[in-house]
């Protein structure tokens, strides 16, 4: 602890997802002095079902992905520290990290990969439910709902994802959806659509959740074959998600209109020496695990020679 | 042929590297009717020796990659044909390809994943003894050089990399760079300095190659350790590429200064329905099989909305 006190970093990665662990992997290559933080890894990526477009991979689970992402980090010999950020604060020269534990770091330059954050329904009974029934994660959660009935919300990748994943566990699964279209590539669309046992139900919402212990039911804005409501064991949102901005917020890092980071072509924002990479920018309107780790690789060559034109 | 001449193709791909196989795989799981057209497979990424940087795999050689991405691009589906075109021609509605062979086939968008060509050293000898000891890749041609001597120019990550490897097969490598300090990346520069078996001449440029039946020695513009010229039995040529934009040029896509195809960040160029991907555009300063897949995952994803946005 004393000893990371007294030192400073040449970089700090903030975040392990794709974008942070590519990061890290061409600032070992680099030979870049750098640290990443994170209070967990893998990000959005592990909690995919199959990833059957990383290229190299014909069809793997997200966590393998990201389990091979982190191996290759720490084999390059980058440590990444378990942590939960609480402040970046800039100095005169670099920027003070405070852990939580009130331990603090020193770095150079910064590569923000931090990620996103799954959307809620916002509707009454959510919280209530949580880990009662109501998942985010159909990877995590799916194997729980072996023959029961279970709804997912959504119309995107993810949604499409769960509810085939789901599909083959449950008994049944609802697939609600706002819209009378998916947004989702059309080979998940393509499979759901043939799924027997996915009940398609478009251009409606939930409106609540309800239960006792766990969940039991949730309430529709319009009857689904006669029912306002469907009798259910679990219920997974997959309705999207939402920049983690926070620390780069208070750091005084530029967002865009929808908060996410604002980056430019070598991932630099506003401020000279904080770079960010991933799923909290505005560059990859593409989310995907490839283009993630394309912008980490892309923002350490940016630290790389912002931390070379500095030393002259 | 009858057959391809009548259909009319939603996307074809030019080219087979890294961009244009991932801007395939991203295709195919779009479910768009497309096509892959390349004289090779590969690109340059399957030319390098070994990939260290390439996010879950930590050690492993271009050539498998890319054969990687080739066998997930056809177990998708998609079909890549061997061919040279020889002209894109923008018609009323999308372009028609003209073929060595004079097939014609027609799209209705259209990737140009192009790549880029070695670059030559402009010296005498340097044509008369390609293929009799000049090689512009070390890959194919290091394991021809056991216990020989040979030489690479360059100062870029493919020719440290030339050179580590060549240091593996031959008893002595020259590394010849005209600056006084390496381009590529720290570690393979620790290497180079660090392998007892490489000769690193600086500040020194090849002025001719000379040979009987095949290469004999070298002509240096400053003497090494008293001597105007070196004996060898091979050169390795590694000082870079330029992008191949001839089809590009003919169709009417803007070039930047140095020739690379512009492209907005959706790997959109000025012509509706032309995307580019990978190292022949203006956009990837780093230049990896990594930045180029990506690039290609988005440029499929631009044609994909281009293409839908048509359909209505």
């Amino acid at each position: 602890m004393a000893d990371s006190q007294n030192k400073i970093y040449d970089l700090i990665i903030i975040g392990a997802g794709a974008a942070g662990l590519a990061a890290s992997i061409y600032a070992s290559r680099y030979k870049i002095n750098h640290l990443v933080m994170a209070n967990k890894l893998g990000g959005q990526a592990a909690w995919g079902h199959l990833i059957e477009n990383y290229p190299g991979y014909q069809s793997i689970a997200g966590q393998e992905l990201m389990d091979k992402f982190v191996e290759q980090v720490k084999k390059l010999g980058a440590e990444i520290k378990s942590v939960e950020v609480l402040e970046i604060i800039k100095q005169e020269s670099g920027f003070l990290i405070t852990l939580r534990g009130e331990e603090k770091i020193q770095t150079r330059s910064l590569i923000l990969a931090l990620g996103t954050e799954h959307k809620n329904l916002g509707v009454p009974g959510e919280k209530d439910f949580w880990a009662k029934g109501v998942s985010y994660c159909a990877t995590c959660d799916a194997p729980l709902y072996k023959n029961r009935v279970v709804a997912v919300v959504g119309g995107g990748d993810s949604a499409l994802t769960a509810a085939l994943l789901l599909s083959s566990y449950a008994k049944k699964t609802y697939l609600i959806h706002r819209r009378d279209m998916y947004r989702g590539q059309a080979a998940w669309q393509e499979k759901v659509m043939a799924a027997p046992n996915i009940e398609k139900i478009f251009s409606t919402n939930l409106t609540a959740i309800k239960g006792d212990q766990v969940i039991r039911e949730i309430v529709l804005d319009k009857p689904y074959q006669g029912a306002a409501s469907l009798k259910i064991d679990g219920l997974f949102v997959e309705i999207g998600a939402t920049p983690s901005i926070y620390l780069a917020q208070k750091l005084g890092v530029a967002l865009d209109a929808q908060d996410y980071i604002k980056v430019d072509q070598n991932c630099e924002t506003n401020l000279p020496g904080v770079f960010a990479a991933g799923d909290v920018t505005n560059q990859t309107h593409l989310k995907q695990i490839l283009t993630a780790a394309s912008q980490g690789a892309m923002a350490t060559y940016g630290a790389y020679q912002y931390l070379n034109r500095d030393k002259r």
